[in-house]
This record gives C-alpha cells, structure tokens and sequence, in this order.
C-alpha cells in the first residue's frame, strides 16, 4: 500500500497529537489530523477519561473553525471505536460526518474493535488505508498494546548508574549519580507510566514521594509497593494522599484495615516462598488497566523482578563516571557459560545532558 | 574567518584522504586536496615513513594528471612542514609550485614547524587561511598532539563487556561477550594505534596475538608487555617475530638477553612497590614515538593503569546483555562520597552491530 508525502505528513502530525494525549490511560493514546484539499483543517486527541476521543476532538475542532469536513480525509493513529465506552462510538460520527476517506497508522488490539471499527467505515463507504507509520503508532501505545494482547502492562525499570554499573556507594549515598537533565527526563517517563513500582527497602530507606515533580502532568500514577512483610506505615510519604496499592505476603488483618483506612488497597499475593509472588503482581496490575508500569526499585527487587521475567524494557540513565566498588546495578547469579546470559537489545540510545539514556528490550 | 561551501567539501575530502594516512605514524596524519577554478584537480595524503607527506603526493597526482597547480588553493588537514626530515620541507614545494592560497585546518604541534611553516608560506606572498574544520583535524591526529603537546601519547584503553558491565565469567570465559561486529571494529582501533599494550596475566592466560588480522593493514603496532617480575617467555604467541618492548620491574640478565637475543626490547622501570612504574613507561612510549597507544588488558593492570591517571580514553564495546556475578570491568577501590568520582565525558556513541561503542574521555 503506498502512501504520498501528504499522507506522511499529516500521519506525523496526528502522532504528534496522540503524545498530547499521553495521561488519556487506560485508553490509548490517539492523535487525529483532517486534511482537506491537500490543507489541514483541524486536529484533534484523545483526552483523558471520559473526554473525548481524538476523531471527535478533530470533527469538533474542524466545526468550531467553521470548516465543512465532507469529502476530507482523516488520518488517525489508532483505528477508530465502534462501540459504546465512556463516550458514543467514533466510527459513527465519522460516518455522519461526511468525510470521504481514513487512513489508520494501526489497528486497535482491543478485541472489542480490532478490524471491526473498519469494517464498519468501509460498509458505510468510506475508503480506508491502513499501516501508514504502524511502528511509531505502535510505539506511542506500547503500554495499550501489551495489556490487550497479553492482558499485562508494558514494564519498563529504570535505574540511574554510574558507567561502572554502581548504582550507590557502600554508605547508601546515591544521590545525585546522573544529572539534573537525566533526572527530569526521569520525570517524564514517570508521568508517561500509569504507575510506579518500588520496593519496601527504597521507600524505608528513601522515603520518597514517587510522584511527577519536574514537569506538569495532568494526573499523577499510582504508587505500587512491595512489601512482602508489610513492614510500611501509613505516615511515608509515598502513601500521602492515599490511592496506592501495597502488595504483600502477609496478612496483618489489623494493618491492613488501617492502611486502608488512609485510602490505599493492601493485596495478599505470597508465592510459595512467602514472598510477594511478583508475576502475580503484574497480571493484577493488568486486570487494574494499567498500560505502562514504571519500577524504581533497589537493586534486590530489581534482580528478582528480572530473574522472574517481568521486566520488558530497562531505561538506564549512565553517568560518564566511575564509582569504584560500591553497589551493582543488579546481584544475577553467575553463570559457568555465555551461553546462559540474558540476552536484551538497545532498543535506543541518546544523550541527556552529559549522561547516556539506554533504552534496552529483553 | 569565513569559508564557504567549497572550502568545506575540500576540506571535508582532505581530511578523508587523511584517513588514508592512518599508518604514517610516527608522522602526522594529513591529507591535501587542491582545487583550482572551483574544480578539484588533485588529492593527496602522508604516505608511510620516510615516504612523500601529502603536499608533495598531492602536487605530484596534479602534475602526473596533466594539471598546471599555478594560481590554485590548497586545502591541507595541518600546517605544511618547514624543515628537513625524511623528506625536504613541504613549504619550498608549495612556494615553487605557483599555488595562489593555502587553507589549513589546524596548525602543527611540532615546534619545529608549529606557525613557522604558515609564516614561510606568507612571506612568499601565498594568501593563507586557517582554522578550517580545525576539531575534525585535531581527533584524526590527536596521538601527535598528544606527543608533541605532552611528551606521551594518546592512552586509549578497550574493553569489551556486558551491560552489567561484566568482562569475564568467574570461570574466565569471556570469548565472546561482544559480537563479530564489534571485534572487527576492535581490530580498526588496533590498527590505527602504534602500540599495544596488555599486561602478562593476560599474555599468560590467553596467549594472544595482539596483532591485526580482522582487516588490512601496511604495519603491524608494537607490542608492549608489562610484567613486573619478568614471567613472560619468547615462544608465546605475543612475541613471535620479535619487535615486543617487555617492561619489568624485575632485573633477570640471561632472561633479558634471551628475550633480547629474540628480537625483543627489555626495560627495567620499577616503582617503589618493585611493580612496574606505569606513568614511566607511559612517558618512555613518548620517547620511543608512540602517537596512539591502544590498551587491552585485565582488570588489574588496567584498574592500575585508571588509578595512576594514564588513560586519556575508554573505547567501550557493551553487549545487550546480563551476565550476572562476574568479573567486573575495573576493580576501583570504595569512596564514601560521590565527589570523589572519577570523571569522565562521552565523546561519541555509536552502535556497532546488535553492541554500543562508547569513547569516554577522562
């Protein structure tokens, strides 16, 4: 199927869009662009939940323009819903619309649309061309995707270290490694997750907030802790607030009242270890919709969530330093041939100021 | 000073043809293009020692072209040289040859010809320009700048690891964590070096080569060898066809002189310590006209070699990979603050098959 640079445009354009539309979880993120006699006339993405869905906002933006948008063409990152959510299906509106033709970077995965929400255009007669830029489309909803095709989030673990793999000093100072421009993009991928993951270590230790600072966000993710023995008080920061979710291995009825109490839900899931059973824990995060987890944890909880394969992706921001003996990135245990080794792929790779963002798949 | 597009694609194939000059150690590397009427008529570059430099190569490809240089301008990557060498001064050639203007990137660090080469130049009414790419032809001979600048050369240190920063199992399999891609590249490094330099424990271990075998190359780099207390004997590989400089901190005569009967150098320069005195030998590697010197070691010896600040870079092959407890990259001793950090700076990234190249500079 080819497509003209008028196509590509306005596809990179609605892309564009759908990353306004990065807190729009649990629905993906969807970018919509009009083009009409070669002209773009509106734009248009999904809002967060509830609001509207990108070809809406589009239709909207093109009327509150005083555009007619009979006989366009809408380019849409995410095939469009055919059915009732939060709002009416976009398909229809389009169909009312008007418009002539759509081209859609990618299918929707959710199995109550996939193929369906075309089909429907295509029955109403209007012309559809799919796969224009399906990677990036792809990319953007990473998150959506894993959760409708495997019913789990997209993991992604960060972790700040020096270029000697250190990601503290023997005397747990740590901070700062990388630098405040790796920090802040720290931030943005924090804000981009729909929550974030820590261990009972980092926050006993740490006591940190694990909420979006650096930059603005519409909504702040939920906090997830582990916390096999359910050592936690109410008091940290990181439950401020209320709304996470402690997962543990033991049952402490009385504690588990009290922190629920302050608003946060305290789930048992131990593994036959009496631990937190970690697998567990990512498939209920995906029965709670969450699309893109992001874990900041300590080197323990790091090591077991690798070792247990949880992990999809590790975002490691590499300082151009060395640290000498001090703590590792990960504690895996040795292995007697290369054989044996986890194997990843750099995914991408870029400066943030004088530090080394990696981005890496298993 | 201004240049325009002209110059900046002279330039641009004058420093390429520099490239061609990789071997020319222990003379610079340069390379001269001349254009005369907007048109390029000839290029040209150093050739080995004792060899034309690449004025003389470039002028004669222009004559042996049928081309008349009179009233050109010659692009040369550094300061054409004033003085008897190997060769007679560049400058007398390119007065004589009738050429109008002469652009150079950087001047020599040569004190011998450092400004007086542009200083002969104008006194003989040739218009000069300088600074033209100057960073470009800084890198491409930054051994000479090294060694004329400092007395020593260029320290660049390979290693080889996993993305846990691993270099060998503890059973010392190491072969291969990185990928054919990346050991090609290693050999390119090697060959643009004049030395290499590993330490015993490594020669005893493995018996490598250390010579170039992956790609083409006119010479061979010296081996250099520390081994303190003179473990070392002359049917391992590294010694084959002599040319090794071995340095010790031990004085074995009939050992030295066998050795030295196989063609080898042997230097006595310990420290203190009766180990081997690592900066000493750093400064006689200056001596012996070292330009770039290309450094795979073990841990140990290059953990010395960090700690005793002989290393000016860090040539980083990473492999996407998780190895576990292993041997670590350097065993650098604890600190119990981050100022006390060794830094460096990323100078360039690159991948290198399914790997990551990193030059880190102290």
């Amino acid at each position: 199927m080819l497509f003209n640079s008028i196509d590509f445009m306005a596809m990179t354009l609605a892309l564009q869009q759908a990353k306004l539309s990065m807190n729009s979880s649990p629905n993906p993120r969807v970018g919509c662009v009009i083009v009409k006699e070669k002209r773009i006339i509106a734009c248009g993405y999904t809002k967060n939940i509830g609001g509207n869905h990108a070809e809406i906002d589009a239709l909207f933006n093109a009327a509150a323009q005083g555009y007619d948008v009979y006989n366009s063409t809408v380019y849409i990152t995410l095939e469009p819903c055919n059915y009732f959510g939060h709002t009416p299906p976009c398909t229809e509106a389009l169909i009312k619309s008007g418009i002539k033709k759509v081209i859609i970077a990618i299918n929707d995965p959710n199995p109550l649309v996939s193929g369906k929400g075309v089909a429907q255009l295509i029955s109403a007669g209007i012309s559809v061309k799919q796969g224009l830029m399906q990677k990036e489309a792809y990319e953007i909803n990473i998150g959506f995707f894993s959760r409708m095709q495997r019913g789990i989030p997209w993991v992604r673990m960060k972790i700040a270290s020096s270029l000697d793999n250190k990601i503290s000093l023997y005397n747990n100072v740590s901070q700062w490694i990388t630098s405040k421009e790796s920090r802040n993009d720290g931030h943005i991928w924090r804000a981009r997750s729909c929550a974030i993951l820590t261990g009972i270590g980092t926050v006993l230790k740490d006591n940190p907030r694990l909420n979006i600072r650096s930059i603005k966000t519409s909504r702040q993710p939920y906090r997830i802790i582990i916390d096999s023995y359910l050592r936690i008080n109410p008091f940290l920061k990181v439950l401020k607030g209320g709304g996470s979710y402690i997962f543990t291995a033991t049952d402490l009825p009385i504690k588990k009242k009290i922190l629920e109490d302050f608003g946060n839900e305290v789930i048992i899931l131990p593994n036959d270890l009496g631990q937190v059973d970690l697998r567990a824990v990512i498939i209920e995060l995906g029965k709670k919709k969450i699309n893109e987890l992001h874990i900041e944890a300590g080197s323990k909880l790091n090591t077991a969530l690798i070792l247990e394969g949880c992990v999809d992706e590790l975002l490691l921001y590499i300082s151009p330093s060395l640290l000498g003996e001090a703590y590792n990135m990960f504690t895996l245990p040795p292995h007697y041939s290369l054989d044996k080794k986890i194997k990843l792929k750099f995914h991408e790779i870029q400066k943030i100021g004088p530090d080394l963002r990696i981005l890496a798949r298993f």
